[in-house]
């Protein structure tokens, strides 16, 4: 293999940074695994024996080398490196969150992890968006992104078009209000819009419009508190 | 007055970064207001329009210093500064959040914003605890904060002790599911622990536990998400 560079967007390979996302997938993308590097200040806890057993089991190389951990993580306190070859999932349940265009990493690991909490497997993320194997969006995913089915879509025709679920638009002036409906509990797809314009109007066609209320001191709910209460509600 | 400095916790004034948030600053504390920072770049837009003229109507000194700016703030395109006293507040409603040492600014402001929008208007804060009026989090609250009612505690017997509310006590091991009981509509603190830890399950005798139920592939939820769900359920 060539010599590991910075994470940016064009390799096709990605990191895990620190014990625990590290944990998370050796134990569900083991496949993908290329290698695993480690820091001479590793201490050995049990979180970290577990990790190094599950990597025996699967012949997954570790390898000590602090410099290039230096090189390849901006925070000092990094002392275990999962490197990956990225991959390709496929939507296998009947459960869909769809994010069209988000923007911020933060928000879109922290919406995975909720995803997760609530079994919904299957993510569908519609560019332009950001790059959802950045090692910032894994680390705010806790590692759940390694648990879910995620797909990118080059337009939102294509991603509506990939299945015939009842798609829920969540949008500041939809129709029916999240709590005071009886929502599907199978082959739906929850549509959230981007973090500073949300859903356009014109798309209301496609499903049923939902709006969560809130009071008219704020504009808008943060994307993920929306995600999360949509996610609560609908798994009720 | 004398010399601004950079933000840090000891300084008895902070900063509002940005048109939007020093438009909420002024709007709702123009009593604090020591005066607003302006950028030669700033162009008048409708928003900065409508923050200089409630300016004037308050008589706010409107400054345009851009060396000034530029050692305030970290980020490059901002124009706008607001300066403004820190000032005590008091609860004065029957809603209340509680958080018990919140560690992560992005997550207190998020959470400001969301407590808005639910119309939840008191917050205590226990200590240790980020700085509530870093502008980080007053950034992340979108202004929020500046409608809310903030009080912070030494410990948590002071916060519990300042009101006969019923404390629902959120925590992993809860006795009652959230959305499984029907909650009061007033005189209610709702407690949340830090994000690492949780609440001690010491505490359970001062209120009424509560779990929000999730699958057991994730360790827990993001508190944000957490305070979310809860804000949702306790005002349908």
């Amino acid at each position: 293999m060539e010599k590991l560079e910075k994470y940016n967007k064009q390799l096709n390979y990605s990191y895990t940074f620190g014990a625990f996302v590290t944990f998370e997938l050796v134990k569900h993308k083991s496949e993908s695994v290329i290698k695993i590097l480690t820091h001479s200040k590793l201490k050995i806890t049990s979180d970290v024996e577990s990790l190094l057993n599950l990597c025996k089991k699967n012949n997954i190389e570790v390898v000590e080398n602090d410099k290039l951990i230096t090189k390849l993580c901006d925070k000092d306190n990094c002392y275990v490196v999962g490197v990956f070859k990225k991959y390709k999932s496929e939507h296998k349940n009947n459960l869909e969150v769809m994010l069209v265009n988000p923007s911020d990493m933060g928000n879109l690991g922290t919406i995975m992890r909720t995803m997760l909490g609530f079994e919904f497997l299957d993510l569908s993320i519609v560019a332009p968006c950001v790059d959802y194997f950045n090692p910032k969006v894994i680390r705010a995913s806790m590692g759940a992104i390694f648990s879910l089915n995620v797909v990118e879509f080059n337009s939102f025709e294509q991603a509506l078009n990939q299945n015939n679920f009842t798609k829920y638009l969540f949008m500041l002036d939809g129709t029916n209000t999240l709590g005071k409906f009886k929502p599907l509990k199978q082959n739906v797809t929850l549509v959230f819009g981007n973090e500073a314009h949300g859903l356009p109007n014109t798309i209301k066609q496609y499903g049923e419009s939902v709006v969560i209320k809130h009071s008219k001191n704020i504009d808008s709910l943060n994307l993920p508190i929306s995600v999360g209460m949509a996610l609560y509600e609908f798994t009720k």
